[in-house]
């Protein structure tokens, strides 16, 4: 293990950090317009001292590094240290401001409470693995959370969804390493290529994903949002992640013409940006074609359908109170509906609806749709689309082995055949070990949380362990909500630390893909070669 | 496909069922002693007419199969077919009697209510598949539930644990067929052998069954149960199945001495029978030191161990009234848990207590325990414990994989390398589809069911997503009783018809470890080679 080589680009890291907090000092000056009336001295100053911080953990760890030795080789192994490690660093450096700011949440009593560290650790990992789960009852007091950390936080997003180290491969462009970074660090399977192909591909994710993140802030300050919201849920819907500006999520808004436009971004966001970028070099039918893509839009109007079914069967889900016409009830389920499936299919995870009083039905599409995720190569997190597809091929083709064993044949997509040998072991390993790591931290965070959370939250204690489920689903897979004591109205906030901590992990280990975190865990990973 | 050697072979299948069933008969007078104070007459009645039917059907099917053909070739196909067919006619033929005998169940108003079509099937599949779970409410009253049918209920679980085919193998000896059989019928991955070997195996199997059977019936006879009782409860605990009695299981004896005696042989049951043949012939070394088995005692050890303390530490769960003393709770706590762990893990659903009232962590851990299942080779079912062994060891080298691909190591267990290129694949791929039927079955049995099932079950409606949840794993896994609604004071009652035979259908698929059912689905499995 090259640990010096290591170290100086875990420094560059904590660089970047420092530097994007830069951006959101001006939004503590009431004149930018964030909706303060006085300068925000504690945010201001938390944001000075962290960026400090970040740059002295940056020298030292280059400092560090030089020392050591000057072997620029990177294989295999330092690329998963460097980007394992790197998530880690970054969670605690994007915490600073949030500890420092003293930043506040409601109590019980409905009294302000700082933030503990594992509320830091857990805000700041939920915004880089662009999850959008929080611990924060009342963020739109600037007294308790500082605009400047508000924007802080979202811009967390934008690092995360980028992926800091897809950067790190156009910028530095580490041969080899490079691949291996960013096989760890772009969602998905299937990712060979030449290292300029590689490279080629990382600064055409970043060019597109900021193109589309100014195209959305513009919409959306247009529809009426001041430049402030614009740009925070420009962040939380091209990274798929999910931070709003308002406590009742995107829905506080009450604009049709938001929810659609940002429905749009959503399922933008989490299509592969390969066939954005060849949709806009004018090959549109390569998207349309697309397997992968083709599968994902039809389980978005699936589910959808469904949904509409299920929630105005014998019931009105959508309108409650029996106020609006049949046409009117029909648009708003509609828009509902979709919103609520493209939302957490692409792992973003903003609300507009409290999807947690619709029918069973509904509720038990959208946590199995929690499992589903993004296409490979977007930001959507998750488990991504491809892995179903091929996971179901891979079991069919099980079944005719079982009663003819003797023919064995390739698993085909889009009228191509599959030859990798490895490819029926990594997907089967992969859902496997989802299954595995989902089991476990189901039991754990049962076994860690006392009943006493649920009656604090005043939520039936009874659901505890269908709860406990969806909020290890919504925090593996990098969605945010799921339901009852985390439901789309509700937070993370009534959870103990080690909770706070056990999900902080498994955003982590989903945004990686599981494992360039796991890895890091195993002795054997850190023993000299 | 040679329909016709399948529909002779089925033909035997039906007049085994009918030959079964005349062991019932005796029941129907009061002078054997099973409870009841006069004559059986719709019993056995109803047993004779089934008896008839078997007969006429097993002839039509014999004559149709002679009538065709005189080709004697049995091929893989054929065998997959006929374990698969078997399994659906004997559900059939054997749910007979109790819609012939108009057995009843207690309504919401407590009148009596007879048995539905769907009931019989999911009472009869529940036997054969050796689950154990339940519609009938009153099984004591034998004006609902005669005493003769109570046994035939019984007798399902004799023959499903003993596989009808295993007999098929024995005295058929059908050569390559006969190991296809086998390894379609007997739990567990890794059967191959020579067909001598088989045909030997098939004797011993049987032979232990027998001679368990036949020793824990003198057992319980001997600890204060009736003859009836006792032949039952030894049928329910040596095939892993459950069926009792008694309304309120085994703990209605209200003896310590029954239920570890119970424990004893529901650890016996849930071991592999070769094991036990091999320490019959003085070779106990041979069980301690095989690893699959040492796993087995681990994880029971283990989880009744978590389990104490958590309904204890800072509760009374198993004690709930609090007037024993100290050493008299403990010994509660140690049977209760140690009884509910073993009645799960080898899925054989015995309740002697309401775990269904024990804390959150302990059900969890119950939860997850029907994921694990029994021995292979054993009669226990579920997904067997040498396959999450094999899953782990998987998984452990696709970590090493990570970061050094050159690297192949083999898989190792119990000093002996596994070289077998198809086990990573199969186990892999047994792992996802559990994973998938469970996902799947969850959601159609959320969107049949309506909430008011729970409602006239006087249960929490919220509870539907995870009550839905336990029941598939139960019914998917043979084991009988989950939480909630179907909790171990609880049954399947209130389910409508269509999620009944749902269910039947998972315990068939849990049963025949899934690939035997599911080719019977697929039209290329029935096109003519």
């Amino acid at each position: 293990m090259n640990l010096p080589l290591v170290a100086r680009l875990l420094g560059m890291v904590a660089w970047l950090i420092g530097a994007t907090m830069a951006f959101s000092l001006p939004w503590a000056f009431p004149a930018f317009g964030a909706g303060q009336d006085r300068f925000e001295k504690d945010g201001f100053l938390a944001l000075v001292a962290s960026m400090c911080v970040c740059a002295i953990v940056g020298w030292g760890l280059r400092r560090y590094g030089d020392d050591k030795s000057d072997d620029q080789s990177l294989f295999r192994k330092e690329a998963m240290a460097v980007v394992g490690l790197s998530w880690v660093l970054a969670t605690i450096l994007g915490g600073l401001p949030f500890l420092l700011g003293r930043v506040a949440y409601r109590s019980d009593e409905g009294k302000p409470v700082a933030m503990g560290i594992a509320d830091c650790l857990f805000e700041s990992q939920s915004g880089f693995s662009t999850t959008g789960a929080t611990v924060l009852t009342a963020i739109e007091n600037p007294d308790w959370v500082p605009r400047c950390l508000l924007f802080w936080r979202s811009s967390t997003h934008f690092l995360g969804g980028l992926g800091i180290i897809v950067l790190f491969v156009a910028i530095l462009g580490h041969g080899s390493a490079g691949k291996a970074m960013m096989r760890a660090e772009m969602p998905g399977p299937n990712k060979e290529g030449s290292q300029e192909r590689m490279q080629h591909a990382a600064w055409t994710f970043a060019g597109i994903y900021v193109a589309l993140n100014v195209l959305l802030a513009v919409l959306l300050k247009l529809e009426g949002m001041t430049w402030f919201e614009a740009t925070c849920h420009s962040f939380g819907t091209m990274a798929t992640g999910g931070f709003s500006t308002l406590d009742t999520s995107l829905g506080g808004f009450e604009s049709p013409l938001i929810e659609y436009t940002v429905i749009l971004f959503m399922l933008l966001a989490g299509t592969n940006f390969t066939l954005i970028y060849l949709a806009c070099l004018g090959k549109p039918m390569s998207l349309l074609r697309d397997v992968e893509w083709q599968t994902y839009v039809g389980i978005i109007l699936l589910a959808s359908a469904v949904i509409i079914v299920a929630g105005m069967w014998g019931r009105s889900d959508f309108a409650p109170e029996d106020t609006l016409s049949t046409g009117d009830e029909l648009e708003l389920a509609f828009r509902d509906s979709l919103f609520q499936v493209v939302s957490i299919v692409t792992t973003t995870g903003f609300g507009t609806s409290d999807f947690d009083l619709w029918s069973d039905t509904s509720r038990a599409i959208l946590i199995f749709l929690m499992f589903v995720g993004g296409c490979a190569g977007s930001t959507g997190g998750g488990m991504k689309v491809i892995r179903h597809i091929l996971f179901v091929k891979i079991i069919g083709r099980e079944f005719e082995r079982a009663y003819h064993p003797s023919v064995v044949r390739h698993i085909r997509l889009g009228g191509e055949s599959i030859t990798d040998p490895d490819l029926t072991r990594q997907i089967l390993t992969y859902v496997g070990l989802v299954a595995m790591i989902f089991v476990t931290s189901w039991i754990a965070l049962v076994a860690i949380e006392p009943a006493e959370t649920w009656r604090a939250a005043q939520q039936p204690e009874a659901n505890e362990l269908i709860d406990s489920a969806g909020a290890v689903a919504a925090t593996l897979h990098n969605i945010g909500p799921a339901i009852g004591i985390v439901g789309p109205t509700r937070n993370y906030a009534y959870f103990t630390a080690p909770a706070k901590l056990l999900f902080t992990f498994l955003m982590m280990l989903g945004r990686l893909e599981l494992f360039a975190i796991l890895v890091l865990v195993l002795p054997s990973f850190w023993r000299v070669r």
